[in-house]
């Protein structure tokens, strides 16, 4: 393209500082450097972890948020040789290089290299592609894809099917991957089963379309918020448990209304009681609980360990086990044959010059997903 | 045989009050009612846990302690249709009836019906078959194999290859498969991988013997005692960590050694530090800490939850995951064929009028298992 290897100008939307409006701006890109790669963003979705960065998790200011979006290559840096410009992908916050123990294991997903660490910067060099009349705006989650353009590790970014429509299968970017794998890939719940999902935002939504997949004949959605239900039922829930309702533990209520425990439970709320009570659910001898949700740091799990003698199992996943380059592709072929619904994930669209109503419907608690149009 | 259907007066060791030695006593044994079987106890060997019940762990007295042994059916009660006389079991103090969910399911091996509750009598009437001079004394584990004869339910006794030598297969009864089913059929080592085994007593040893069965290239033990080590070298240990050496957490000691933490670990002692330990010095991504040991009831398994979200696994397991109907026999086997050493785990053998002695021997931690002959 006639871009590459120039810096390019284009919009993006930057937090100058934590919980204030996102501003758009004109942004420098630079060029990618080794193994990077350029990418045009077509469609950027918002998170909940983009809010909870926003809100300052760590005050690393001014930077670009966003991390869920589907584009195309622009241009690649040197030693890239899997992706030519003009490719369709999608960022993704983790990564896989496909040369370390955990890339050469069927089991993980935590690349050495790229699993995340919020660095702000580039791996290779420690330093930010992005720049404001020269001065560097940080990067956030090895994406920051609330920009027209952004350069990226060649080894977060997942090369997909050119005919996927990019404004539906930008959201397996991140949370509905996340959610869907955890039950696919890790809780693996068996025809006929039973499935507890906690929290039903749309990370737990999907963990519920992956149990609706998996062919759970019982699924039970448990949420503070009762609203949720109504929405929940489209994706298969059919028992909705509000812990508020009681005054036993919730686990106890689950249990006793499956008796004996749920087979499957899938925590994506990040909340320690309600990662406790995912586990204390499931049945004993075969039941399998699995954490999605990111706990406080100071959070304690805490459980009696006869619970784990009674063959329970506890398990924990990132990006819900998938490895961006290797599964990905696959994920959104499943889309492509028409077992895995994402039209329902999608509840609101805006252009992306009003970014800023994407924060305030998630922070109403509004919808799932809301897709964000860069060409507006 | 001639006895069939009469009551037997036998010699048997019993428990009149806690910590106290046991008594050899002619003790009648009632003919076995519907469901269940009258053995003649031939060799049975001594395991922690009934050491732990003669302390006074519940104050069930007095009762006839003893649960890992062999022995041939002298008679079988209405039902049962399994077992003839003449056939050789091994009597297991959990059971398999066949017939509940957990039977039933590919993944569990904790009946209903008889997975253990210390109940001190028989299932099926709540009465003892034992007596003297016609007052019950109380059963343990639904075995009370310090008897001469037995009177157990159908669905605890694994009938096994008749050619197998009883005075060493006896030990698969309980502690042996315990720990090697632990590893074999839990953790799941693969060839080449590093496993970790906390506590290096029997059941420690069994868990080791099944990582080298399954072909770890590195085997780490753990224990307070250095002069376990010695023995456990004939298990496959290639490296001991004793934590009293150490002024970190063990389990850092173990991550630091292993370059980035075990693949797989197994608690044998039942110390809620060392649990913890276990499954913190599993390698993210890929290790499974699998929990034998049984807790103090009020111990806590506290760990941060970031733990599971780095993909670690933690399982729990009662008998190594065995169904003991189904699985002991095919155990024996693997003996059989000479996958499996079990004459190491002998160190000591007694006449059974000379019980105390293996008591004795235990609590002073000397040797693994000792095997009392009952015909002598």
């Amino acid at each position: 393209m006639a871009t590459a290897g120039k810096v390019i100008k284009c919009k993006a939307a930057v937090a100058w500082e934590a919980g204030k409006p996102l501003s758009i701006e004109e942004v420098e890109v630079a060029p990618p450097q080794a193994m990077e790669v350029r990418v045009k963003i077509l469609y950027t979705a918002l998170c909940h972890t983009d809010v909870y960065f926003w809100e300052g998790q760590t005050p690393v200011f001014p930077r670009i948020l966003g991390h869920e979006a589907g584009g195309i290559v622009e241009s690649v840096g040197e030693g890239v040789i899997e992706l030519v410009p003009g490719d369709h992908v999608l960022p993704v916050f983790t990564g896989e290089c496909k040369d370390c123990a955990h890339c050469k294991s069927e089991e993980s997903n935590l690349c050495d290299l790229l699993r995340p660490v919020d660095r702000g910067v580039m791996i290779g060099d420690g330093q930010s592609r992005f720049t404001i009349n020269g001065k560097p705006i940080f990067h956030f989650a090895g994406t920051s894809t609330f920009s027209e353009y952004i350069v990226i590790h060649v080894g977060c970014l997942a090369k997909i099917n050119p005919e996927a429509p990019l404004d539906k299968v930008c959201v397996l970017s991140c949370g509905i991957s996340t959610g869907l794998g955890a039950t696919l890939n890790v809780a693996k719940p068996k025809k006929g089963s039973t499935v507890a999902i906690f929290g039903l935002g749309a990370v737990g939504l999907a963990a519920m379309e992956g149990a609706r997949m998996a062919g759970a004949s019982r699924i039970i959605g448990v949420d503070l918020n009762p609203a949720k239900y109504e929405h929940a039922k489209e994706f298969g829930c059919t028992d909705f448990v509000n812990p508020k309702d009681h005054t036993k533990p919730v686990q106890e209520v689950l249990v006793e209304m499956t008796n004996g425990g749920v087979d499957r439970a899938v925590e994506c709320t990040g909340d320690i009681d309600a990662m406790i009570a995912a586990f204390e659910c499931v049945h004993d001898g075969w039941g399998v609980a699995v954490l999605v949700g990111v706990p406080h740091k100071e959070a304690v799990f805490k459980t009696h360990p006869v619970n784990f003698l009674n063959e329970k199992t506890l398990k924990g996943t990132l990006f819900g086990n998938y490895k961006p380059r290797t599964d990905l592709p696959k994920v959104v072929e499943m889309y492509m044959r028409k077992e895995l619904d994402l039209e329902k994930f999608i509840t609101h669209s805006v252009p992306f010059s009003e970014i800023n109503t994407a924060f305030d419907l998630m922070l109403k608690g509004e919808g799932l997903r809301c897709i964000m149009r860069m060409d507006q």
